[in-house]
C-alpha cells in the first residue's frame, strides 16, 4: 500500500536538504543553489537528455555515478553551464568544493545546473557559500532545495510517499524543476528523487529506465527538448528491508512507489508549465500497442492549436483529430471517439471520426475548468496511455519572449 | 531568364479566375469561394498532406486528376468539409455544380475546402451562386480568388513570373492561403499555381514533387500539419511552347520558375504566420548532406522558444543550439557557428558551439526588424537548406483560444 507522506526528498531516512542565495541570481530573495545530502552512501542511478548538446554538468554527473554511488546533489539555477568552453571544468569544481564541505570524495557528488544557456558560470559564489550551505542542510529542508532549483516555475514541485518492501516501512520523495523547454526524450528537466529502500544500483537504474517511459517522456510544455534534463535517484537503504537485488515482488512495490512520486512530478510540472493556466491530461485507450498509445497521446498534448484551444475553452476537437492524424504512427480515424472531461462533467464531442450534436455551452463550462482531460478511444486494441501538457497563453509568451534579458 | 511579372494565376495565358461571397461565411464582406478556370483542357499535378485524416476534398481530387489533367479549381474559405459523414458527396457536388456551370465534366474539376473541421458543408449556397461565379471569371482575376481561399490570412498571397522554354515564353504564377496548422510533410496548405508552359502530366508530377521538398516541406508556423493540404499545378500549353516530356534544358527552366513562384508564397506563408510580426529564414550551411541539412533548418525554425525569443529580440543563442541538438540527426554541435542578420547588419554570436562576446545592442537593433535570418554553419560538409518560419507572438495564442466559437 502506497501513502503520501510529507517531507520530499527528506522523506526518506537518513536524507537532509537546503537551499541558499549564493549570488548566481542577482535576485537576493531568490535562492539559487540546493543541496541534498545522504547520511550513508546511496545506491545512484539517472537519466539524461538525449539532446546531442548537453550540459556540462550531465558529463561529470555521468563519470561520477558509473560506479552505481553517490552520497550528494548540489543543483545550481540561474545558469545552465552549457556551451561553455570551461563548462566541465566548473562542474568539476563545484563536485570539488561541495565533496571539501561535507568531507566526502568530489565523486559520489552529483552536479546539475539550470538556467540561461551560453553564458559563462562563475565558480566564486559557489565556492565562496557552499560551506554555509553544507552546515545548513536539514531533515526538513527540502522545500528551500526545491526553491532553490526553480526557474521560470511558479511553484516548489515536491512529492513523497511510504510504501513496504520486504516487509520494512519504505519512504521514497523527490522534487522538481520544470516549466519551459519541456518535451522531454527518455529523461526529463531536473528531477531529484531519495529513497531509504535497500535497493542495488542495478535494480535502481532498471526501475527508473523503465519509469521515464509512462512518467517524464508523457509531459511535454512547448515541444522543446532541454539541454539539461537529469532524473536521479539515490537510495540509501536506511530503511533496512533486505536489497532489492532482482525482479520480484519488493521491485514490483518499489517501482509502484517511484512511479507514484514521478506521475505526481509529472504533474506539477505540466500545470506549471511556461504561462499555463489549465493542466491538460490526455488518456488515450483503445490502441493497438503502446508505442502507438503513447505516440498519438503525445501528439494531442502537443499540438500548439489544441493547446491554444483549451486555454480559450474552446470545444474545438477537429484540432484533436488533425494531432492523432500528424502523430507519424498508423491510426485508423473512422474509429476515434472524443471527449472532454473535467470535474464540470464530460461531453462527447466526436464519434467515430466524425462529428456528433453537442451542447457549446455544457461544453464550454467542462473546458473552463482549470484541469481538462482529453479523453480519446482509438477502438482498435487494448493498450492505453497517458499525456500530460498544458494549455498555450500569452504569458508563455511574453515569458519567452525576453527571458535572458 | 526568370522576370517576376504580375496576374498571379490570371498570369498564364487562357487562364480566368474570380471569386465571390456565396454565403459559406457569415461575414458577407468576406468572398468565400474561388474559381480557376482554363480556357483549353490542362495538364494537372498535386501533391497533399500527410496526415492520416485528409478532408474529403483531397479524396475526390485525387480521383478526377488521376488521368493527369483538369479544367477548372474550385474552392471555398470557411468550412474545411473534413471529418464530416457526407464529406466526399458535397465535394462531389461541389464537382458537379461548377463542371454544370462551366459546361465542363465534373471529373475536370480540382476540388478544395479551407477553414473549420468537423462542421457539416451545406452545398446550398456553393450550388446557389457557382453560376454567377462562373460568370463572372476574368484574366484580371486572380487577386478575387486569392482573397476567397483566406481563412485567417491578413494578406493575399500571389505571384508570377515569366519564363522561357523551347524559344517560347512562358509565364507561371499562383495563389496561396495558409497562417496556421502550417507544418508541411510533402504538401502543404492550398497553393494553386497555373502555368501555360506546355509540359507532360508525368513531367508537371516530377517538377512539383521535387520542388516542394525544398519550399513547402521548409515551412513550417505551428507545427500543426493540416488535413486538407494540397499544392495544385495546371499547365494548359498555350504558351506554344513545345511540350516538355522528358528531362534537360526545357524541364529545368521550368523547375527553376516553379520553384521562384513556391519560394515566394512559401515566405509569403511563413511571414502572415498566425500572429507573426516577423518572417524567420533559417540560412544553414556546411551539412553533411541534405537530410541532415533540412531536418536542422527545419527544426530551429520551429522552436518554440527561439520563434518567442525572436519576437522579443532576445540574442538567446543558446536556444538554437538546443533545437539544433534535438533534431533528430547527428550534428557535431562543437563545429556549429550561429549569427543573426537582417538588413541593419549581421552578428555572430557562437562559434564552435560557445558563446563569443557581442554587442547586446547591435544584437537588439538586428532583432528588431520584421526580417531575420538565422545563419548557421555546421562546417561538417557541403549541404545547405534554408527552411521558413515565424515569431510566436500573443496573437497567435488569442487567434486560436476562440477561432471556432
Amino acid at each position: 500500500m502506497i501513502t503520501q507522506i510529507k517531507g520530499g526528498v527528506c522523506a526518506a531516512k537518513g536524507f537532509k536538504a537546503g537551499g541558499i542565495h549564493c549570488g548566481i541570481r542577482k535576485n537576493r530573495t531568490k535562492r539559487d543553489l540546493a543541496l541534498i545530502v545522504s547520511e550513508v552512501p546511496a545506491a545512484a542511478a539517472g537519466v539524461y537528455t538525449k539532446n546531442l548538446v548537453k550540459g556540462a554538468p550531465i558529463l561529470v554527473t555521468q563519470k561520477n555515478i558509473a560506479n552505481g554511488k553517490a552520497r550528494a546533489i548540489v543543483c545550481n539555477s540561474g545558469n545552465a553551464n552549457t556551451c561553455n568552453a570551461n563548462g566541465i571544468e566548473i562542474a568539476e569544481a563545484m563536485c570539488r568544493v561541495t565533496g571539501d564541505a561535507l568531507g566526502i570524495a568530489p565523486d559520489d557528488v552529483v552536479v546539475a545546473s539550470t538556467g540561461v544557456i551560453g553564458q559563462p558560470l562563475s565558480i566564486d559564489p559557489i565556492a565562496e557559500h557552499i560551506g554555509e550551505l553544507a552546515a545548513s542542510v536539514t531533515s526538513d529542508g527540502s522545500a528551500y532545495a526545491a526553491e532553490a532549483i526553480m526557474t521560470t516555475d511558479t511553484k516548489k514541485k515536491e512529492v513523497a510517499y511510504s510504501f513496504t518492501a520486504g516487509g520494512k516501512e519504505c519512504r521514497i520523495g523527490g522534487i522538481a524543476k520544470g516549466s519551459g523547454m519541456i518535451h522531454p526524450n527518455m529523461a526529463t528537466m531536473l528531477v531529484f528523487v531519495t529513497t531509504d529502500c535497500a535497493i542495488s544500483a542495478e535494480m535502481l537504474q532498471k526501475a527508473l529506465s523503465e519509469d521515464v517511459k509512462t512518467s517524464f517522456n508523457m509531459v511535454s510544455v512547448d515541444g522543446d527538448t532541454s539541454t539539461n534534463d537529469t532524473v536521479c535517484v539515490l537510495a540509501n537503504g536506511m530503511a533496512g528491508n533486505l536489497e532489492i537485488a532482482d525482479e520480484g515482488a519488493d521491485f514490483d512495490a518499489f517501482a509502484e512507489a517511484l512511479h507514484a512520486v514521478t506521475v505526481e512530478l509529472c504533474k506539477m510540472i505540466a500545470g506549471d508549465g511556461e504561462g499555463a493556466t489549465k493542466l491538460l491530461t490526455c488518456e488515450l485507450s483503445g490502441a493497438p500497442n503502446a508505442e502507438t498509445a503513447q505516440t498519438v497521446a503525445k501528439s494531442v498534448i502537443c499540438s500548439s492549436l489544441t493547446k491554444a484551444a483549451m486555454f480559450g475553452a474552446d470545444a474545438n476537437w477537429g484540432r484533436i483529430l488533425c494531432a492523432i492524424g500528424y502523430s507519424g504512427v498508423f491510426v485508423d480515424v473512422n474509429k476515434v471517439d472524443v471527449s472532454f472531461r473535467s470535474k464540470a462533467g464530460e461531453i462527447l464531442v466526436c464519434k467515430g471520426g466524425a462529428g456528433v450534436d453537442f451542447s457549446e455551452e455544457t461544453a464550454k463550462t467542462i473546458l473552463t475548468e482549470s484541469e481538462i482531460d482529453i479523453v480519446v478511444a482509438l477502438n482498435d486494441g487494448d493498450a492505453s496511455a497517458t499525456a500530460w501538457g498544458c494549455d498555450l497563453t500569452y504569458d508563455y509568451v511574453k515569458i519567452n519572449g525576453d527571458y535572458r534579458t
